[in-house]
């Protein structure tokens, strides 16, 4: 029914497959258009909850689009990087979260049962931690691929939506040189306090990963996979295939953090419109968040001063997809409810 | 167990019973924030999350609060400014839009369904609008405390949180003429197109509003139960009821719109800290509502140019509500997971 995109066996050929991809349907949508205009409430009233429902349906390809089977995803890896004293909490956390995740404590375990999404954690080679990309490559084109396709795989065909998200210690300074790299400007404009550093931690981050751009030089030049490569990390490489997966079968993404949406970034690269089925979730406190959200052109949805990761942001953010989907098949038209239009 | 404050025989036997009022339970508060500080996630992470799980604690008086059982409720009246010409549909949709209500059509069942509120909608004498405060009182002063009442009495004593909202054509135009005479400014800064009203219609609504003003004049030195029961209307005044009777059995409040942000302004400029229990849920499209809320020094928690009352921007905030006490009671704290805490 759909290209699959991955496996594959290099940057190249994967490049080559993305070419491909379902389009928003345009005419699913025009359907929904209508009927959001029959419905009894002043037309546009419900605002961006009416923008949600007409999204749905055109990447659903139905002019009734469900979200009754909401899966969320959270991509687990470590970092070579935590060599350079970037984190404030040990590396043994990742799995430690984990084991929360798989346990039920964590905020996303409560958060995706809010908001009715079955949720799966992927645990990616947390003990072996990608290389320290200050020193060398944090991966080969093969573990990058393989990743992605680690990635791809997770997606259930039959969700009708995927909630992202990622845990890692060390990520956030991942995330920052994937945005420096990706996007350009200055490596103070891309870090933060992530999970608590100070101000001296985070000019540490910054010095990092500037460290970083100068060891791959004119890298770049070479695309945007190679760049993911030659940063990092694994959960960022399967967030990628996560989302192409999602595309190729038409279900809407909902992208969380800083963290999750520079890993997007490496899409957005390589064509702008390999986004156009995601969602953003919320704007975080990471200061990076705001200005990458603009990079990419997506507005988000939710400003709540979040900064967890998990797909903790984005799993709230489904919420209000599951509210504008339930107003938009639910309601009564004015014809059925006898209400008089105007 | 709690001073009941309505019915009261007049506004001052009723200002004088406000004094004594439950305050927020700094205690639960605090426990709760230490609760925060031990979960499975860096300190103040979850953003607004942490801090709605606080002030949840501190009205509900317990460390661990709850959203098991929460009440949504819409109040319905019909204002004689209609004459005026205000409007873009007629006023008999107030009724059928009761109907449309009670048989699950409106947009308010669809999204209390999915926010797990109980929905209670409460019509209010519609074959008898309120008189055209452009010419007299809309109501006196018995008539007014009569609609206080009847809000007050539909509050469920064992709701653990309460949405309001409303419906009545015309009063858009009633709550600019409130926001006009609490606050000041000029009538032009509190009109908006409402449900539909062009640049025309506005600039009507800007002139029936000053002419209100200008027919109350130094009434404001009454107090803001006389400016209510000038104004109107009947929905208005239950919505100050029903605020009240939340205060009383420190249930907190999540507030909709414009229209019910303009009738808690009320209790504003009576007592500012008659609303502590109440959150903004959202900021609406309305042009005036953003500066209402500041007068109400009230941070709303969605903005997503909805503009349609119902309670339905109050009814997707209380989604996040239910994210927030889920987080709070349900993650593990890091004892508990056997997480490291840095």
């Amino acid at each position: 029914m759909t290209t699959d995109f991955l496996p594959a066996t290099s940057f190249a050929e994967l490049t080559v497959r993305i070419g491909d991809l379902p389009q928003f349907d345009e005419e699913a949508a025009q359907r929904a258009r209508a009927r959001q205009d029959c419905l009894t409430k002043p037309p546009g009233s419900l605002g961006r909850l009416e923008d949600l429902a007409i999204f749905m349906a055109g990447w659903q390809a139905r002019a009734m689009p469900s979200v009754a089977n909401a899966q969320a995803l959270v991509f687990a890896g470590n970092h070579g990087i935590c060599a350079q004293g970037v984190n404030v909490y040990p590396q043994s956390v990742t799995a430690q979260m984990v084991a929360n995740f798989e346990a039920g404590g964590a905020a996303i375990n409560q958060l995706s049962k809010v908001a009715g999404a079955k949720l799966s954690v992927i645990a990616l080679d947390l003990e072996r931690p990608t290389h320290d990309a200050t020193l060398r490559d944090a991966m080969s084109e093969h573990e990058t691929l393989d990743a992605m396709a680690r990635g791809y795989g997770a997606v259930d065909p039959a969700a009708d939506i995927v909630v992202l998200g990622e845990m890692g210690i060390g990520n956030s300074t991942i995330a920052a040189a994937l945005a420096l790299v990706l996007f350009g400007g200055k490596a103070q404009d891309w870090v933060g306090p992530g999970t608590g550093a100070n101000a001296l931690g985070v000019s540490l981050k910054a010095d990092v990963i500037g460290r970083v751009r100068d060891r791959i030089g004119n890298l770049p030049a070479r695309g945007p996979l190679h760049i993911l490569a030659a940063i990092g990390g694994r959960e960022q490489a399967a967030l990628c295939g996560a989302i192409l997966a999602a595309r190729a079968r038409r279900i809407p993404v909902i992208l969380d953090g800083f963290i999750c949406t520079a890993s997007a970034g490496v899409l957005h690269r390589l064509a702008p419109d390999l986004l156009d089925n995601c969602i953003a979730g919320h704007v975080g406190a990471e200061p990076g968040h705001r200005p990458l959200l603009e990079k990419l052109t997506k507005r988000p949805l939710l400003d709540l001063g979040m900064r967890l990761g998990e797909g903790s942001g984005a799993a709230v953010a489904l919420l209000l997809v599951k509210s504008a989907i339930a107003a938009h098949t639910g309601m009564a038209t004015f014809d059925q409810a006898g209400v008089s239009d105007k």
